[in-house]
């Protein structure tokens, strides 16, 4: 069926096809096949047979259509910030590269939502609606594609308030297996019109087609943002101080806790004025007087936990300074190792059961003998460790990894998810059957049925079948 | 492939299985199976052959098992309130009731879910939430119960704040076509980790599966509530009054439109001191504070567009009184023309189109000689007509049915949906290829995959395969 790709001498079939109907945007270049077969993970590179470069919707159909011919699987692209593999050409085949379907293609302010094309980036849509009052708030932290964002249902700071790709893709059109084109959704709020493919899509990480536009929920700019930090004592009295808040119906627009190994390495990096010790920062969204009565509320709230250096700001660079320690969380976590990557954990869990499950993993990681810090969206319960690992040395990996499946598997005993944003790609897939149970076989059913070739980015998201029957 | 029971005579093979796993929670009286084989619409009855009462997840396993192994359909049936022939046996088989599961298995106070099962209705779990400080808003009128507001995505008077049971369902227990039993969803409030499958099983009408148990988002109980009421000269200055007050973001918590003609029938039926002129119900739902600067800023947002008799309530008693000609507005139209049974439209439209739709559909109504009236979530952009026909008469109904088809292209044209919030059943199929084009293809498939006999709920939401191919 697979029609392996001779990329570095004659083009076989299917890199003659495509170079007929895309000239020079179809390339077997060494360095743009390794571009595109990295993502920003641990994972190691497995660069495609060819890269892709449409710059329509028919393209893509097009081109879906002639690797369907010749048995080749595709792989699309965004911006390459994904973190457990998803663009790994596993199986060889050809990567669609959608930097160029990049035109946000409506504006509707009064139904407050916008179409773009997939390789439009979050930071430029919202540049684009700078003067609209309109934002579109989901913030994974990378200046990723909104097609890859739908893809792996990202989401990041801002969900405890506005929702993840889940709450804000309205509608998407996407290519399936055989080059057809669907549209999925709608401008209406409301729908009980059918199976809700736009859900199913969400999330499928290319593997059951590739999304090319997105109909994206706007919300309006806020009147007034008030941005709070504020220091603990330990990690479980700042998860302490959040549960309180949420389960007060405090509107938290962000709430994002770093622990006291976070805090070091951003003093060491940035130079900020901050203590080494767990560090809660906070976002509010509202009018003057809400967002003034939610911050003061929540620094009540924090002080009878123990919480001290509670600091506001309310001016865009008053915000920006507070904040910065948390936006240089990642890279100042990097450079407390030059030369190494990121072995992310991505586990959310229920509310109730997060201080548990991080005082757990705190108590786990006093055996680690590889940096590691912790990163929390924990008004959402989600959180990250960030294993700064040598790739190429086995040993490290191997110990990381034990620390994250020790970890996936506590956020499953505690109700909890493998992955509450990242997605599966290649990283989680070992815990899929643990997490989903038979459901995994209805998942696979579907796949099977769109897909039935097996091409759409082939070894991702559903393991392959396990001697175990379906009951 | 299909064995046609034999009800009325010796029970043939599905019946005596049945029988035997059930005893006399199998039936197969003539009164039972009439009762099953209707819901609240005009469409005519199709009883079923036999109806079973389960008692457990595991007896509904078995049934499904016992169906498919006899090729026997299996229609799910929860209050018999939908209004498109969800319910209807339209190739005989068995009706499952799900009355005798209707256990509230687990209420989560801090992470604010549940889990019950899915004979559960929306007014048993809230009278079980009473003491809570929590509900379950989703509001669709009836007292439907929670798997079959699941099975059509329903939603009602409170989706603008609350969303539908698309925001409200995290996770499902569903047993498939085999009788495999599949858990979807969970306790975290976000997850990345494969195909969002609870989403493609919301709105899915029972023919994927049927919903067994239910994992639902609780939210707190609003401190305040309040209620307003306020006249119009016509319909579009109402509409224009909900459309500007979602466009400044004042959270309406419900948005009810009565057309003169609805009006005029509830101060028949009620005797309700209303005006018979177009009439908008609000409620408000937050502190004492800002419900009050809400419903103010609302009074003027509707007297600015002519609105007048702007009244409110803030007691219970109060509320109910003003609420009381919106409850009472669906048997008042009945009223009007005793025996006659409501044929009722139910599209949704984006937000900006809501006025002109309305518009063309009160000017095209001015023709139509059969009672009808207009009711509308007009937040969600979402309204009904209810025409008041007689059921054997061929005339009426295909009146009523012109009509109500001119209303679906309508909304169609202006981008929205044939079904907000009834779902697809059997009235609306004729819609789906139009509203969804190559879509419907993909629905297809999945229903394939999942179903291969076609023995759930068959005949229902996918049209029939056209002769026109898949592109």
């Amino acid at each position: 069926m697979s029609e392996r790709i001779d990329a570095h001498g004659a083009a076989s079939g299917v890199v003659a096809d495509l170079a007929a109907l895309l000239g020079d945007r179809l390339t077997t270049s060494a360095d743009e096949r390794a571009q595109h077969g990295r993502d920003e993970s641990y994972h190691p590179p497995r660069p495609p047979d060819a890269v892709a470069y449409p710059v329509s919707v028919e393209e893509v159909q097009e081109i879906v259509r002639l690797c369907a011919r010749h048995g080749t699987p595709v792989i699309p692209f965004g911006a390459g910030s994904s973190l457990e593999g998803h663009v790994l050409a596993l199986r060889g085949g050809v990567t669609v590269d959608m930097r160029h379907l990049d035109r946000i293609l409506e504006v509707n302010a009064e139904d407050m939502d916008v179409v773009v094309e997939a390789g439009v980036t979050r930071l430029q849509l919202n540049r684009h609606l700078r003067d609209t009052g309109l934002t579109f708030p989901v913030d994974p932290g990378a200046d990723a594609t909104l097609g890859g964002m739908a893809a792996t249902r990202a989401s990041g700071t801002t969900a405890v308030r506005y929702g993840t790709m889940r709450a804000n893709v309205l509608g998407l059109d996407v290519v399936l297996a055989d080059g057809a084109l669907i549209h999925t959704g709608g401008r209406a709020r409301k729908s009980s019109a059918g199976y809700d493919l736009t859900h199913l899509l969400v999330g499928s990480e290319g593997t059951l087609g590739i999304i090319v536009r997105l109909r994206l929920r706007l919300h309006p700019v806020p009147e007034h943002v008030v941005a709070a930090v504020c220091a603990f004592p330990s990690v479980e009295r700042a998860v302490d101080t959040v549960i309180a808040a949420i389960q007060l119906g405090i509107p938290l627009a962000r709430a994002e806790l770093l622990d006291e190994r976070a805090m070091d390495a951003v003093r060491r990096y940035s130079r900020l004025d901050y203590a080494s010790t767990p560090t809660l920062f906070f976002e509010f969204h509202g009018s003057d007087a809400e967002t003034r009565a939610d911050a003061d509320h929540v620094q009540r709230l924090a002080e009878e936990r123990g919480g001290e250096r509670f600091r506001f700001a309310t001016t865009t660079t008053e915000r920006d300074r507070l904040w910065q320690a948390r936006h240089d969380a990642y890279p100042a976590a990097l450079a407390l190792r030059p030369g190494a990557r990121g072995l992310t954990t991505d586990v959310c869990v229920p509310i109730s059961r997060l201080t548990e499950c991080i005082a757990e993993t705190k108590a786990d990681l006093v055996a680690a003998s590889i940096p590691v810090v912790l990163l929390g969206h924990v008004g959402d319960g989600n959180f990250h460790l960030a294993f700064m690992v040598r790739r190429d040395d086995p040993t490290e990996l191997a110990e990381a990894q034990r620390f994250a499946d020790r970890l996936v598997e506590r956020a499953l005993r505690l109700g909890g998810t493998c992955t509450g944003e990242h997605g599966v790609g290649i990283g989680k897939m070992k815990f899929m059957e643990r997490e989903h149970g038979a459901a995994i076989d209805t998942m696979r059913r579907i796949k099977t049925a769109l897909d039935p070739q097996n091409l759409m980015n082939p070894g991702k998201v559903i393991p392959a079948r396990a001697s175990a029957s379906h009951a």
